[in-house]
């Protein structure tokens, strides 16, 4: 068989996801590298109940082909939910329930772009998202992050100069690599943009309910007034991931759109895991449980930022989350993050993290690290966080006297 | 916004997958529209109990993101069912568990074809593959189906004319939407082709192990000698079509590849579903709960051939299956299908079925029909096909009348 793959296997046969994760690290070695929440605080027992009652509430009915948007009574539920907790008012007819956060992005990129079409992404951004992206085969541009989110004066600009730019992608809260949360003015400010330079925003939300310190901020889609905003969000971080379901709010004739892929990819997610989901929100409190995980989440960024306060070079400069599962550390440009990884951290200090340059859809940062929180323990954090700063500082020390040389 | 959707959006609008449920039949109504299996056969305590097992086996674990691939216990067991069932001999890491056959359809449409890439199908064939490959843009062709499978004289005429031709869609074992079964002189003559003129086989077969007379046959992929062959089944029709489970068979180059674009699509299928069917498979029969549907289904194929052969009008052509859902009638070509269902079969007679020109890549033909006969009980299979054959009769006389006038 000669070439016989789409061009879009090339496109995307780097294989962002896969290069997330670092070598083997031995079982005394420590995973900063992972992105996933903490299994221990999986309520199983809860949820083998949730299954149980979907299937004596509703029989064989649930093993039958269903619905492509998805079970109604959980598509009801997330309209109270979406209200409650990030201020938007929406009907189950605006809601479609997808195998997770991931598929929505496919099929939001599915749904608008052309190859070539103009995107833009922030630098750095969620890597899974340029992985369902780079299938469609897109033109990224980039927006830099500051504390407060995206730079909209750079985003400003860009939009003036390239009219046709059809989306933006943003992780507003708790931002997957650095941790980042816009802030409110940006929030607005970013809605009346997307009016004025006619473009959707792709609002990417997964972490905003595992908020540590401070208030919570209403969704973006919560200002859209004429239907710019495409809202995903996600059971994976404040439930369990295994359940592959998350949803996006959008108007009417999006959401079709939406249907009609999802038909042609998959026909519909199964129906029995969307009723366990909602017999476990109707009999349980979904917020209690999240509620119940925050001490320690919470307990386990602070220790992380104390130790990165204590020991590392003043050279290196971090991100301060006020929730989410990551930091983001800034490196010194000299410094090549994934020849450390590599050559020192797996090996030597036998921790892992993951190397910046994944996130960037034009890959060319390398002094960037992503460093997850929220699925190591405490004195894991200490130990693992000191000898990231010792080995930081050396490959510091080296570059500075080999420049000096 | 102005037109904002990509390209494939408006290629696939037609919405070939809606288009094939009938209107609204009242209560009374008989639809053989349906392309479902008996929900009274779900083995749903069993399925119950498989969920319980699998929690309480495998715990927290199968909530966690596991592996795109999918449950490698399952995998396992789908090696020996594959040789059992299909002849097939292969190994786990050549399987991908997928969001039913819909998603291995979407994944390797989405793997093989640019827009414009050369595709070959039977006429008529399955719906939901067209509605999967129009995404992706491609040409296609059509091959006629003859009561032996494919016709491969006219094949090798389109593959010598056409050599970019890059893959065969085919559906050998109970076709949807004709019941027609490939022999097993075409099986072997078909890989004979692919591997002279250098395409993959696309081989769909969600409907083999429901044979109700004759002798089980080969897969096509046993007769594969060098990778040429995409084998995809299903248990949304054996077992129940909600658990949204299909797989693949292939080379491991293929398969490596599809789990890549499985990531980007959506990560995952949900764990617990997998586990839960392989915990199904551990502690039950399959092979037995198949086999205790088959008299139904049998007499209900043996129920339908009946009164079409004692009521059709001799005009009227149809296949006589040996295995699966559905069995096809070709009318003279001057009848409108679709306005003989909309006008008098839906209002008149109460009874659905779906006219053949969604089956159709090129939706050219008029004069086909598709009659579901597992979801419907003898006394209505008599009552509605004696209602069908005398409306045929009907519109038939008519046209003769008209043409003679």
């Amino acid at each position: 068989m000669g070439d016989i793959f789409a061009d879009r296997v090339v496109v995307g046969s780097e294989d962002r996801l896969a290069e997330m994760f670092g070598g083997d690290l031995g079982n005394e070695g420590i995973k900063f590298s992972a992105g996933n929440p903490n299994a221990q605080f999986f309520p199983v027992t809860e949820m083998k109940q949730a299954f149980n009652h979907a299937i004596e509430a509703y029989g064989n009915q649930m093993f039958e082909y269903q619905t492509v948007s998805g079970f109604s009574q959980l598509r009801r539920q997330l309209t109270t939910w979406a209200e409650q907790t990030a201020q938007i008012s929406t009907t189950p007819a605006n809601i479609l329930l997808t195998q997770g956060g991931q598929q929505a992005l496919d099929l939001i990129g599915k749904l608008l772009l052309n190859a070539g079409d103009e995107i833009v992404v922030e630098a750095p951004t969620y890597v899974g998202a340029l992985s369902a992206f780079d299938q469609y085969d897109p033109r990224y541009y980039d927006v830099a992050l500051e504390p407060d989110g995206l730079n909209l004066t750079q985003l400003e600009h860009l939009l003036q100069h390239h009219p046709g730019i059809k989306l933006l992608y943003t992780v507003p809260d708790f931002h997957n690599p650095t941790g980042v949360t816009m802030s409110l003015a940006k929030r607005k400010r970013l809605v009346t943009l997307a009016e004025k330079y006619d473009f959707l925003i792709l609002e990417d939300t997964p972490y905003r309910d595992l908020r540590y310190k401070g208030k919570q901020l209403p969704a973006i889609k919560s200002f859209d007034r004429q239907g710019h905003v495409l809202f995903v969000s996600s059971f994976s971080k404040i439930l369990m991931p295994g359940l592959r379901v998350g949803w996006v709010v959008a108007d009417q004739a999006i959401i079709q759109r939406l249907r009609k892929l999802k038909t042609s990819s998959d026909l519909e997610t199964p129906g029995l895991v969307l009723a366990a989901l909602e017999q476990y929100m109707e009999h349980n409190d979904l917020k209690k449980h999240i509620a119940g995980m925050l001490p320690t989440y919470r307990s386990r960024l602070e220790a992380m930022l104390a130790v990165l306060d204590e020991t590392m070079p003043a050279e290196v400069e971090y991100t301060r989350p006020e929730g989410g599962f990551f930091i983001w550390l800034t490196l010194p440009d000299a410094i090549n993050v994934q020849k450390l990884l590599n050559e020192t951290c797996i090996p030597e200090d036998k921790i892992s993290f993951v190397p910046g340059k994944v996130f960037y859809a034009h890959k060319d940062q390398q002094n960037g690290i992503r460093l997850n929180f929220s699925g190591v323990s405490e004195e894991q954090i200490k130990l693992g966080i000191t000898k990231l700063s010792n080995s930081l500082r050396q490959a510091i020390m080296l570059k500075k006297v080999k420049i000096a040389l």
